[in-house]
């Protein structure tokens, strides 16, 4: 089990909203944490949204994310990325590896470029004390969004920098099919830095990336993740984060309560 | 180095030709294998159409399809598959093994399903000397169409039974992001029953099943898999499977030059 208190909203499933209008909505439906996305945060100001975010007593889960560590400018990013993450006092912050280059089959070389980047920012990350956590995309964007492509490989990743400095996301939208999922979870142990939820739902729509389902309304039995999320000894806060153009239709109260509703029911069914 | 006299077109790449047009096609073009699809098989009837293939001098590099373990009539259905690849004398039944039933998150209990089903006809594939060559799909598939998801799941399932009656197929469309990949086809071994070819082009479309490219016109670099197939000592045709509406929309002649052109220079570049 997970406590509903443990439920952080990722910025992201309310998409429409500013980050103030993010956080007046979490206060209103009695979340205590937040995932916040770098775009609207510079919307608002990192000074003001801490104020903001001080103010509502929220935690904030994540800030999503730097990486793409195949772009040309990935590294001057990423350092303000971490300065934003201090700032904040996020858990973490997410990093997405970035695809192939345009043009590229060069799928071991964008890798190693990637290994690079976060050895670029670990020595910079541990004076500030930021956690960096790799995810892992699903295999179906490994071309054009993340040559991290498997649960597996983000773990052997991770384990070649300080445990305490580089982990690991683990997001159920990006793992589900995984059969050595479960197994590995464990394995990363202290690593988990963070615990993403979303559903998959057939078919997928035409834009890939917008096919979440709420939690429980899709293919995915969140019970073996979570058994090995909570056996790998995380404690977090677990954020539930959709992407799907009907969702961001949906008036945000409504979507939040049904990110709760979701989320009680997946967390507490173990 | 693979030479191009192991080009096998497989019948589904020419979608529009019948099995008789095909076959004709194939010899047109100097091609010496074929990969046939069980619904234009029975077009034909399996007597004519083992006339026509040995009249044409063809090798049967595959047959398409059996599996889909998690249907209800899929035993019966598989058991008729067996009976056509010994009639054929293909190398090798290819499974691909369904997705979840229906509303169903109950993946692990749907992948028992398949370990089971493939249980159930070994007994009879070992009687007529047909080998089954379990196929791992891209994830993207594992709700609505394939529970086995990757390569080293392929494996680990085939290695529960005799080394000479079930192994795997390596296709580089489904595989090509796995970093475990290559190593894994090396581990394979004599259990590689089937190489088949085809690229990953972005953005895919709508339809995900119909993303396929054209060998050379997308994201794969193929020397990694290729390498680790012929590491693995497979010896057998490679199969050119493309899946891809505009493809099938060309006339069938310049699609199989297409083929053979982008065989010989993915596969004589290592």
């Amino acid at each position: 089990v997970i406590e509903p208190t443990r439920l952080s909203l990722n910025q992201a499933t309310v998409k429409a909203l500013s980050l103030p209008d993010a956080i007046d909505a979490c206060v209103a439906a009695g979340i205590s944490s937040i995932g916040v996305w770098r775009d609207r945060l510079a919307e608002t100001g990192v000074a003001e949204a801490k104020r903001l975010l001080d103010a509502a007593g929220l935690r904030v889960s994540s800030l999503c994310r730097g990486g793409f560590f195949t772009a040309a400018d990935a590294h001057a990013d990423n350092l303000a990325a971490l300065a934003e993450t201090a700032a904040l006092d996020a858990d973490v912050l997410v990093l997405v590896s970035g695809g192939l280059p345009p043009g590229s089959t060069d799928l071991a070389g964008a890798r190693a470029r990637v290994a690079d980047g976060i050895a670029a920012l670990v020595p910079r990350a541990r004076e500030l004390g930021v956690r960096l956590g790799i995810e892992a995309l699903h295999p179906m964007f490994c071309a054009d969004r993340c040559v991290v492509s498997s649960f597996g490989e983000a773990l052997a990743l991770a384990e070649r920098f300080p445990a305490d400095t580089v982990g690991v996301v683990v997001d159920t939208y990006h793992l589900w099919w995984d059969a050595a999922g479960p197994d590995l979870i464990r394995r990363a142990g202290a690593r988990v830095f963070s615990y993403q939820l979303s559903d998959w739902h057939v078919p997928l729509p035409a834009d890939m990336l917008l096919g979440r389902a709420h939690v429980g309304d899709g293919s995915i039995d969140f019970r073996p993740m979570t058994d090995a999320v909570i056996a790998a000894g995380y404690t977090g806060d677990v954020e539930v984060e959709i992407f799907n153009e009907r969702i961001w239709a949906a008036p945000a109260a409504e979507t939040i309560a049904k990110v709760q509703q979701g989320f009680t029911a997946a967390m507490t069914s173990n």
